[in-house]
């Protein structure tokens, strides 16, 4: 596969981003997660993407809902803005691969790529592409982990420019992804999703994609919490995971755990426990739709200790049932609640 | 297309379940749903399928999980069970279409169908399959709303009896959908999930397919809670609602109107608004991907209104943002975090 992670075709903008970070090898210790991303997410990112390109401290706009284009101050460049750049923009799709193999993509997915000129995202899931979209693709820009905001905002300066980019990402481009990252920088540049005709191409969520492969766990009322505290503070995390578990949702968990976020997964188990019983059965799926994929169904009780086993990491999603789930010729099932109703 | 919807191909296994209730008309009186079943929900049937055949009164197995066939007693019909088929069963797979138009149904969920013998769902579903899978299947066995129980047992009926069988459905068969019926009938009936190689085949559930026509509404942690009061209490409902509301989640609302759900739609926007700014962002997508497909973003004050238009049925499915969620250039976008963190 030919990929092109140094040449900046958009030099004309004036933007240098990606020459400076994006395709900068990150390392866990510089983004805070383990070397695998998935799940929907891509949670961390070093201080390595997007404007803050200069080897400044510019402090970023803190709590700001992300105005026209940030010109901070002091020894910092600013990243190209709309009016630098002429002629038509292109076009801007936020494409969601689903579990990662061709055959999770959907028609959508795979004819967007297709016509695509420029194909944008982090290198694990360029990888995975098939030839056909490889093959059709004017070029291919991938960048490792931790290039996620450097990587957006250079496909974004790509479609400005006037190209057809397609950003892509395992999942759904709504399930802690690319989505809004793209629409808060487009906004950021003095851009707007019009001018791009930005639009999402959803995918298969992991929660759906691990869900399958449990058997039935998620057919009843449910929801999704990431165990990142990269951009979710903890405290909210934690008031989030007792709601959810004292109101008999179903539990898609993301991002469980990685060596810097032990405790969160320590103290997400004993939230659990607080309100289900022990017995309750977790499905655990490793690197779904991968080489490594692995699928197990635990109890409740044992989930604890396979945070330090390399079943459970940043590419494992945890699906934890609700009072009612129970494990049947080794699937998980959450009854819909028909047995009460019909009588089969 | 050519569906097959009267001829019982597997007749000699002693089932009737079809013929007698399956293929009825029913209507909304009899089911209590409104004429259009959608977004990966099919929550509601009569008391017309599987195997309560007879005319009697024969109460349900109430509360038990489903326990092997439950040969009920009097002037009632034994549905088939697995010692009604000889020889080798086929096989069985739970397909999601997504979002219901084919370029939204991924490549694993089109090979599923093309190489399956017979396909049995929804007629709306079965209507809109691409031609070259109706084409490539020996049956099409579809019914009309308010036959999910015995369509479902129907497929397992084909597979125990030796096809290759595929039940469709839209969205993902994982969201209030028929993973788990499809399980529990094959437990009723002593069979087993291993014996038809029961698989799902995962679909883009509506959340994402609405999520992606709003913009990036779901980029953060989020629930899925279903109004449909039909399988699930309504005091269950509200306290979920109250809890989602509370913390923040962003929340997908499944099936919240119908002509005899009025109230929940009432009581559903009085507690989000106990909770949340009268001006928080909410998408109203109303039939996602068909003809009738119409997308709007309103104000949560305004949403209580809108459950007597006819943007707001059973074919729609309502995305409440939380507290950060803001509308810009006609997308709603819940920011992740990134720009508390990052400088663009």
């Amino acid at each position: 596969m030919s990929t092109d992670d140094t040449t900046d075709t958009t030099a004309d903008a004036s933007t240098d981003a990606e020459s400076n970070c994006g395709a900068n090898t990150d390392t866990e210790s510089s983004c805070g997660v383990s070397p695998s991303e998935d799940g929907d997410d891509a949670a961390s990112e070093s201080k390595c993407g997007a404007s803050s390109d200069s080897s400044s401290s510019a402090t970023s706009s803190s709590g700001s809902s992300c105005g026209a284009s940030k010109a901070e101050t002091t020894e910092k460049k600013v990243a190209a803005t709309v009016d630098d750049f002429d002629g038509d923009p292109g076009s801007l799709l936020a494409v969601g691969l689903g579990p990662g193999q061709p055959e999770g993509m959907t028609g959508r997915a795979r004819e967007a790529l297709l016509s695509a000129e420029h194909v944008v995202g982090y290198t694990t899931y360029v990888e995975l592409l098939p030839d056909e979209i490889t093959e059709s693709a004017d070029e291919l820009y991938d960048t490792p982990m931790c290039g996620e905001v450097s990587r957006t905002e250079e496909a974004i300066d790509r479609a400005l420019a006037g190209h057809d980019v397609a950003i892509i990402g395992s999942g759904d481009p709504n399930v802690y992804a690319l989505a809004g990252l793209a629409l808060e920088i487009l906004e950021s540049k003095g851009a707007t999703a019009s001018m791009v005709d930005f639009e999402v191409v959803p995918g298969v969520p992991a929660a759906q994609s691990c869900g399958a492969r449990l058997g039935a766990p998620l057919v009843n009322d449910s929801v999704s919490i990431s165990l990142s505290d990269h951009l979710t503070d903890m405290p909210t995390i934690e008031s989030r995971l007792h709601a959810a578990a004292k109101e008999g949702f179903t539990i898609s968990i993301y991002n469980p755990w990685s060596r810097k976020r032990r405790e969160n997964y320590r103290k997400c188990c004993e939230i659990l426990l607080e309100h289900r019983d022990p017995d309750t059965p977790v499905g655990v799926v490793h690197g779904a739709g991968r080489d490594d994929e692995r699928v197990e169904i635990v109890e409740l009780r044992e989930l604890s200790e396979l945070g330090e086993t390399d079943l459970v990491d940043m590419t494992t999603t945890l699906v934890v049932g609700n009072e009612e789930t129970y494990v049947w010729d080794d699937r998980m099932v959450t009854p819909r609640g028909y047995e009460s109703k019909y009588d089969y």
